[in-house]
């Protein structure tokens, strides 16, 4: 059994991983961690975790983590796995970071974007960027990875047929996202206020959202040619879900059909990405608490441009899941195992 | 492995035991039966089940029904079991009706609330009702079990342990339900549509809901006394989750923690049913996608009255995943078998 | 022009009293208070009140304010119209106090129920409970009034003309509360972030409400017996109203059509009151935005029950709708003066 | 007193009518008209109108409407107003058309984008696309106007003061719009069922939707040169609400000021337009129930695009709210007549 540990158990993140790893068949929850609130049992924060067999949160110390674990998850706010990664780094524990900071190779644009202290050089040269549809293999023997975000998860598996073929202008990708509300964690504010929320939508962070380095990065490095972006984050009165509409203008001509022809066979062998039917509209509540990827390709022939339509889970394939997806490879385990197959619905 | 068919498979209580069963160790979905929509695959009235290996639909056959399955769980509207049931019966297949046409022992009080025809005395007689937590033993043997109503099950886990003590007038029961909207099931009517629904409370159908006769038949049984209770449902702008209030005026001295300890011990060795806090308050958001029923007791010296507080998520507990559940018991299994450990938070 | 101060404007209740007065013709928004923020502009916290034409906000001085305005609202928490009223007692300005500082006749109770200090004798003595449709009279002569609170108003409606009947055993009545999130403030909370709000219902503060004794009081003073009643909150992931379902036992024979004629004579004249068709259901969202409360009779024959729905909006009717209400009944205004005839629908 | 007609007085649009005009001091809702239930109480439809004294609902019949009216509101769905007004046009009453009838000049576009027979060409002639802010002087004058789509008011009011200028490449928009489910009206489908909308997030009609060639037809006037948009609609799960992301390449130097300053001057004297901070996020609540467009501009200089966020209440300046602004234009009243001042907030 993969003994594992879970750093900011008490996040929305943490929580869903708990759930995902207690029906792995070969993992096993073995340490929480969080840095107040020590000693206490997780179901005092959570009580639908009530009569779960979880052991109680420990304090955060990279020596008990690397010394008592096998893998170890950081579900923490940016800053913290960028201090805490180095020391784990000289043991031998397998690390998977779900923060933003060790996702960007360039230290400077974690600075302008993150607005903190980027990690220091060795640890992000060591960090792998787990999107497994797209790096399977680096992720496989890496012994820290860093979990794409929520937001870049949803548009790169859109995006990223597209973009190694050539055939959309690679300034000219326009990105709307649309994110339910438990994308901004259980902290309380104002901007999750129930009665500020409900019945309401909005944009938030027009042109400076840190995923867009993100994004722009993974798409350059697919497309061989630089790739910047325009990223726009919405906020949905909704729980969980992600909705990435995605306008690209092609270069050159090329039919529906091909696009749809491309993605499937982009996708043929991938469990976890769901190519739908040439010009559907998928919804997110179709991939709802499931590590699903769904993915609708248009062709507007009228405006020559294409426009996909990507839709995930923001804590499973955009968090949680995709973490477990990549213990799996990191361990060599089936790649699906644990996951859970069909999405809850409705 | 248990062949399992699966009637009425377009609707809610259909999918969701298609979400189940799929993740079940011991079972396969081997048929899918529709009364329209002969040949058709069910992903393309759910996309959310695309890629899904699911058998297409099929008529509904007693026949053949009978002859290609194990276990049949008839997820169909008032009326469409009570005409089936009977040539089932006379073959070996176990069936498992989550419709509300076996429940009631009495066909007069079938007919007084369903305004339908009932089911013939011989099927009624062979019917038991299975809430597992009541009557286990019962289920075990049964070719053919009534999967109990969405309410009642809240109801009657909430209130048996009470109404088996003689604690509480057994004429004083107060139960105020409230259901999200997944309950009504996924035909189109001005009464589920969104901006009716939406940002809106009410209740529906006071005094006159046909679960009232079945959560009295249950209380009756377990107290030995004529139990005549008041029942009111309600309508919550929310998908899946019900909570139940339910008032009792004590007919003798009693403490808080004795009540506490009555249903600490009735449920001590239930691996579905949680005893909360005493005094606190269980949001159905705590047992959504769960098979789990959380119980809170509270008593108001005041008023000399107990007030029992009872969540599931209604297409779990209350419809598929109880069907689960007795399928399980039904086929030997470990009861929990297949079933979700912990809920989807959030 | 009646000069009007609002006190507490950076609230719900705050921002919809300016919402109604803005639009009454008889009343100008003259000064804003608030204990935080001195000096800046409301429209800093409202985005919604850009372009309005309002005052910057002061700090709360009671000399000030009484002398500033003829009429002041307090839309405060707990706690601070106990310390401030006394001051404004002295000068001319009539006051409408919206928080629960001024409803309870017993000292006692209020430090019993609110956990906090009540207000001094003579200031209790001074304010009249407000509930124009029960005690206009006296609302019209005084200096200050105690505006009910949201589920008293939508409670004491439903109950009052039953209460003054006798028909209903006193002790008997249980009145199951649902209210959307708004009534709980402005102030942020994991009992209000959306995520955890969002699809889920849960009751709160089970037999401790303080809102109890309110409408205990005042049923007492219809009844003119002691009336105690078992209420229990709940809240509804939606963003505005309340759905009261008040449970009487009938101890005498009465007949269905005798009740509606009872409430139909109760509020023939009432122009805020609708009572609606015998046995119907109403809807929160009938009421949306609007000051109208609307009520449903209904009898269940089997268990000798009186159910009494009603509904109302708990920023409108149940706080700054009715305080404009008494506002003109105070200054002699047409009762209906400024007040939207229709609401928001859907 | 104006004497106003509503056909179509059963939907959302309908309704909203209703609300508004009741408030209206020199408008009397004089006749209804719907193409079912002659005869009947639009309170039997809407429970929320009771004790209003409305007229009961008539027959539509052209002769009668052009007679007993001085004003007709047709809210009507696509098609009816095609044919209802070639007569109307022949009397002297003035015809207010919400459809989308009349709104494009070129009949082809009409039958290629609604699949419907258009008008004939001397209706349309005779009509005047009312967006009171880009041509009030001609609507002033016409016997019949065209009300805009939803999404096109709120598109145009965002883009025209740039498209006037000539600094975006007219073929370079894109526009991302979300809207509640109020604008698909009260039918009911699938695709307003509560338990598949709430909780979730869709595109729909990417590239195909009707509101399309209205918004190039205007913008195309504006900027004197062929405009072609890409247009994306979303259900939003919300009852209310239009936020409009609209994406602009500059072709020319620009600073975010003199952007914000272009905005701020074209809508300086315009009472329903608010220019909201450089940078900002205006959210759809900000103008629940109200004829408020707020609008706010963004310059991302990395990319060079401008962002423009515009939002409305699709019911209030999406239809009904800017209705009565064009009623009050047509019929020489102050343009703001009747109007709410104040969204409802929260």
């Amino acid at each position: 059994m993969i003994r594992v540990g879970i750093v900011g158990a008490t996040g929305y993140g943490g929580v869903e991983l708990i759930r995902l790893l207690s029906q792995h068949p070969n993992a096993v929850i073995n340490r929480l961690y969080s840095s107040s609130a020590e000693g206490a049992a997780l179901a005092s924060f959570f009580p639908h975790l009530q009569q779960q067999s979880l052991p109680n949160l420990q304090a955060i110390d990279a020596e008990r983590i690397a010394c008592d674990n096998d893998v170890v998850f950081l579900a923490t706010p940016a800053g913290v796995s960028a201090e805490l990664t180095p020391a784990l780094l000289k043991s031998n524990v397998k690390v998977i970071d779900l923060s933003g900071d060790l996702r960007l190779d360039s230290p400077e644009k974690y600075q302008l974007w993150y607005k903190k202290q980027p990690a220091d050089q060795e640890t992000l040269q060591h960090a792998v960027y787990a999107l497994p549809e797209w790096n399977r293999e680096r992720v496989a023997g890496a012994q820290i990875v860093s979990n794409p975000g929520c937001y870049p998860t949803a548009t790169l598996l859109g995006l990223l047929p597209l973009a190694k073929t050539g055939w959309v202008q690679p300034h000219s990708w326009i990105i709307d996202g649309k994110s339910g509300v438990s994308g901004a964690g259980r902290g309380v504010s104002l901007g999750n206020h129930f009665s500020e929320v409900n019945e309401s939508f909005a944009a938030y962070k027009v042109g400076i959202h840190q995923h867009t380095p993100e994004i722009e990065q993974v798409l350059t490095q697919a497309a061989g040619v630089e790739t910047i972006v325009q990223f726009t984050p919405h906020l949905v009165p909704m729980t969980r879900g992600i909705l990435i509409t995605a306008y690209g203008q092609l270069q050159q001509q090329v039919s529906a059909q091909e696009l749809q022809e491309l993605y499937l066979a982009a996708y043929a062998d991938e469990p976890f990405v769901r190519i739908r039917e040439l010009g559907s509209h998928p919804r997110t509540k179709e991939v709802y608490g499931s590590n699903y990827c769904d993915i609708a390709v248009h062709l507007d022939d009228r405006t020559g441009r294409v426009i996909i339509l990507s839709v995930i889970d923001n804590l499973v394939k955009g968090a949680a899941g995709q973490a477990v997806q990549n213990m799996n490879i990191i361990c060599g385990c089936e790649e699906t195992l644990g996951l859970p197959k069909i999405p809850l619905f409705p």
